[in-house]
Order: C-alpha cells, then structure tokens, then sequence
C-alpha cells in the first residue's frame, strides 16, 4: 500500500493531487472521515481516524491504540500525527481552533454524520463555512496507479486460483455453506487478509437471486451453481463470479451460458477511454436481448473495484461516467429464471489505452462437473 | 430473529416498547436508519433499509431487490412494506410528506449523515422539526428477551467448542493466520454465519497487542498465544478470548495468568442489576493491581453484546451506567507485557437476579500445549 523504498510515499503523491481539487471547490481545509479515503492518502489501516488537510498542512488525528502503527505508516508521507486524548471529534475541533479566522472546511455530505458536524460547529462558533465536497478523494481512487494495478492483478490472481483449488469441493452432497467456507478458508491461506465479502455460494433455483446468502441446502444432480467471491490482498480488493452445472446441462441452460458469456466478451470489447459507462452496460445488454434474456439481466453490468469492493464508476445503464485510462472495473452480466436458476460470469479488468485488460484469471468456459 | 410460530412477532412487542420512549423526546416520528435496529424492530435481515415509526403506523422501506424476503421476514408485525422507486431516502421524503402539518421528527446525530438531513429537509421544505433521539433502541437491545438470550447462548457455546476442536492445531510451526483461517472455517461448518469481528491469533510478542492481525508468522516454543473468536448465530454475536503457552509455562506468567483469571472472576461476582459497569471494571483492576499487573490492564473490562459485537453498556472505569436483568456482557481482562507478551480471558455473561451467568463454556484453565 505504502511504497516507501526509496520512493516517495505514496500518500503524498495523492495529497498533492487531491489540493488543487480542493481550490476548485473554493474551500481551504478537507475534513476527511471515511477510513479508505485516510487509507488512500496517509496509508494509514487502523480502525479509528480522521484526516485533516489545512492550508498549511495535514494531519491524521488517531487514538492511543495506534500511537506505534501510525507513525510508522506515516512515515515520509509528511502528515503530521495527532494523538486524540478525548475522542476523535473532540481532538479534531482542537486542532482546527488553531487555525485563524474563517475555515471553508470541505466536508462530504454522505460521509459526515449530524452528530460530528455539531460537535464541529460548536467548538468553533460561527467560524466554519461548510462547503460540500463529495467524491473529490474518490475521484482519484478510481484511476489506479501501477503499484495499486500490481496488487489487483496479484489479488484477482489469487482468488482465480481459489476458485480452482476449490473445485472439487463442489459436487453433488456438499453444502452451499460449506463450500464458501472452504473458499474463505483457502482466501487466507494464500495470503489474503479475508474476503472482500460475503462469499455467495447459491445452487439450484437459489442461483437465481442474485445476492443469496449460502446456506444448509445441499448442492444437487443438475443444478446450476453461482460462485460469487473476492480476497483482499495488501488491502485490494478481488472480486470474481463463475456458473458451474453439476451434470451434463440441458441444451437451453447451455444457450443461456453461452448468452451470458457473449454479454460478458461485448462489455469487455466495448470498454476504452473516454466511452461511457452506461455504454459499456448496453453493450451487454444488447447481447441478452437479442438471444432472448433481456429481461432476466436484472441488475448492472459492474462497478469500479479497489479498496472498496464497489467504488467509483458504476456501469449502469445511462450512466454518462467516461471510463479513463486506469480505472478497474467488474464485468458481470448475468440471466436469472425463477424456478430454473441464474447464471452469472464476473471478472475484473482495467481500462488501458487499448482496451480493456483481464486481472481475473480464472477459465470462463461452462464446466460441467 | 423473528419468532412467529403461533406467537406474536418480536418486532411487535419492540415497538410497542419503543413508543413511549419517542413520546418522552416531545417527537412524533422516527426515523431509524441503522440496520441492526431496523432489524430489532422488524426481523427484516436485508442490507438496505429504513424504518419509520409515524403517529399512525410503521414502514420499512427497502428497494426491488427484497421484496419477496422483506415480506416474509415483516409478515405478522404490522410493519407496511415500501419498496423504493428512487432511492431510500427520496422514498422516505415521498412517505413522510404524505403525512399532514409538522413532523416532529426523532434522529439519530451519530448515525443520520449530512447529506440524508439534507434531502428530507429539501423535501419537506420547514415541516420537519428535528428532534435529537439517540440511543431509543439501542437502549431497548440492551436488555435482552428470553428468546434472545437463549440464540447467544448458543452463540457462545458454538464458539466455545469452536475453540475446542482448533486446539490442536495451535501448535508450534502453525502460521497466525493458518490457525485464523482453521477456526474461521469451523465456525461457518458448525452453522454461523461467519465470524463476529475478524479472529484474532497474535503469538509471542505480539500477543501484547491487544488488536494485533494475524500475520504469516510461526507459532514457536515458548510463546504465549491469544486467540480471540466470535460467531454470529441467527443474527447474534458472541465473543471469546483464550490465551495459551506452548510449552511448559515459567513462573512469573502462570502468577499472570492467575492473577487475569482471578481479575475475571472478582467481574463476573461483582455482576448484579443495579451494580454501575464502572464497579465491575474496577473489581476486575483491583485485582490486577494488588498483583502488580495494574498498569498493564491497558483497556476496559467488556462490552455489551447482541445483533453488534459492542453494544450497551461498557464496563469501563467509572461508567455509572446501571446493570440491569437480561444484559448480556463481556468480562475480559487481561495484561500485555512489551516484550514478554500478553494475556486475556474472555466470557460472554447474562446479569441475571442472582448474578452473572456464564454463557461461553470453554475452560478457562491455563492450557500449556
């Protein structure tokens, strides 16, 4: 996360980035609260803090549990470290009454809670001018560096081969439940910290919810099954989806794979810079309509990926978001039939100058097992 | 979660607990956006949701993704069912405007955002008068029902034999992370839906770090090592922390361990309704004091426990809140020496009339493997 070796930190790389974002919104501090957007900027990984860009300066305000840890995941990043004695919040207003004057304090409306501006505006009375800044940091995540592409790439790797290694744990007899705990079980065997989330192992009709949680049900003879799995890795995400049959298939779950997987080659050809995302969406849509699917592709075609599993883009219909040249994204079409099951493919793929580029390892061929 | 057979739906008998709760705040309506307390009230499991208790009625609104599961889990409370066209909070503006004159509206400030006030009171356009009213259901989730009580101690027997049947993988030359992964595996293969908060192995050295990850390092001769585990089971939490030594133990850490044991059980006989959680932690830092491992007692004595890992009341130094019948709590003490290593025993207990119940069954007897 932090490439330090004889590099600048990488951090500060985005801080930088991140100001003149910051001028264009006409505000000169940035209250920043949520964790991966701290993460992103100071590589700190605690669990507690807040970061403080001001005119002059950054800080990271923490609590004494990370005393240790944040100072050495700060170190050459240039932002300074804060110890809160009260709480966070508390700490924060302290630090900011230090300021002069008026504070155009960039803040994100989705992200600060009624409660912690309260405390801010009662500390400071009268002095903060709130100035709505969402998305600015972001905005940067979405466009991956090439040490971050590096570590997706490893982390889309490693959940390819999980899914391998795995299996042969699905065949008839094996609980649903059972099988995502072996796939979360080998997520941190190979080095992973964990599941990017919860692992969906959904068998039978239950493949044709989308967001089943894995349950009891034993997998059964000519059932489809949906695998829906990601790792974290140096605190990347992965995210991958594969269909298997149990059985030999009938002809028309074989046409409905071989639709989805068509979507899935029409999405990834459409994906360049500057097309949009609800582009990129229609184009495996198009695909399912015409075999006849159409309206069993019940959700998008993907989302952006990073250190959260769902970032910026989302590829939904008409969204007008153009794909840039780093961005990594899902492609995940798929076809549900109550009473017959679903089938969905995923990969993750980076956007580059020539088109869109595989992480994912993993065959996409139907299997048959 | 819900229990409907024959009997009233749980959410049913919450609520109606709550409402004298929101008339006491001077509001007239609530909105709850926290989904373990939309899920106390409703039984509804879904990952988006929010609830409304108006004068009249209550209403969950959810979107098209759980309409089918929302109805199921909602049938029997008397909660309506609004399935958002746009999105959660532009629905929720759309219900609340059907109601006539000023909404005397109970929040949350540490869980509604900015952005969320911000939209409903865009929409509602001055008839929203915002009434601070934190802490309603957490309050009510504090004291725990019968059929509440009954799901943790199942949760924490779970984890109990969890800890049991890994016991004979800690051992020298495992990985941290490999014995993380093995306890993880058996909580899903015994029936929970996954681990409570992510498992800590920490070993040697680093088991003084109270919150240390588990890493790719071996587990060697002589080491302490602190495992700390949970399982979520039907919804609830449990949480458990045994520390054991490989290898035959020396003096001075078996007097540690003995005075920790001694620290948790001094907690667990000051545990009674109407004794303050500050008069249990300092039972528990008596001990460790008059054993010269005061200053190494370097956090609280234990949480409340339920649908959250931490909830209602914490047993830290010189909290007044009162215990009551049916919480449910940790007592966990515990000593972390730099450089030598730490120790922590963790039960999850119900205050009942006659004292604190143990729920987790694992020994507590110092383990040398």
């Amino acid at each position: 996360m932090t490439e330090k070796t004889g590099k600048e930190h990488s951090g500060r790389r985005r801080i930088e980035r991140l100001r003149p974002l910051l001028s264009q919104k006409q505000a000169d501090t940035l209250l920043i609260t949520a964790l991966p957007n701290v993460r992103y900027l100071t590589g700190f990984t605690g669990s507690a803090g807040i970061l403080l860009l001001t005119p002059a300066k950054e800080a990271l305000i923490t609590d004494s549990r990370y005393t240790i840890q944040a100072q050495e995941e700060l170190s050459g990043s240039g932002v300074a470290l804060e110890i809160a004695r009260k709480g966070l919040l508390a700490s924060t207003a302290e630090y900011l009454r230090r300021q002069r004057g008026r504070i155009r304090l960039g803040y994100s409306g989705s992200q600060l809670t009624v409660g912690h501006k309260r405390i801010l505006d009662g500390a400071l009375r009268g002095r903060i001018r709130w100035v709505e800044a969402s998305g600015l940091v972001e905005k940067l995540r979405a466009i991956k560096e090439p040490g971050e592409l590096a570590t997706m790439k490893a982390a889309s790797r490693l959940i390819s081969e999980v899914f391998a290694s795995v299996l042969q744990k699905v065949r008839i007899g094996a609980q649903e439940i059972q099988v995502s705990a072996e796939i979360e079980y080998e997520i941190k065997m190979r080095g992973a910290s964990g599941p990017s989330f919860e692992t969906i192992v959904a068998s039978g009709t239950r493949s044709a919810l989308p967001h089943a949680r894995p349950a009891s049900k034993l997998l059964s003879k000519n059932e489809l099954v949906v695998l829906d799995q990601g790792a974290i890795l140096c605190g990347y995400c992965s995210d991958m989806t594969r269909t298997v049959f149990l059985g030999r298939a009938p002809v028309r779950v074989r046409r409905m794979y071989q639709a989805v997987r068509e979507a899935q080659e029409a999405a990834k050809a459409a994906v360049r810079p500057g097309v949009t995302a609800g582009d990129v969406d229609k184009a495996a849509r198009q695909v399912l309509t015409r075999r006849g699917f159409g309206q069993f592709f019940t959700h998008s075609t993907g989302h952006g990926l990073g250190i959260e599993v769902h970032e910026m883009p989302r590829l939904g219909a008409g969204d007008p978001t153009p794909l840039e040249q780093g961005m990594v994204v899902t492609i995940e079409p798929g076809a549900y039939i109550e009473g017959l099951g679903g089938i969905r493919i995923e990969d993750d793929v980076v956007v580059t100058s020539r088109g869109s580029v595989d992480l994912t390892t993993a065959t996409r061929d139907f299997l048959e097992l």
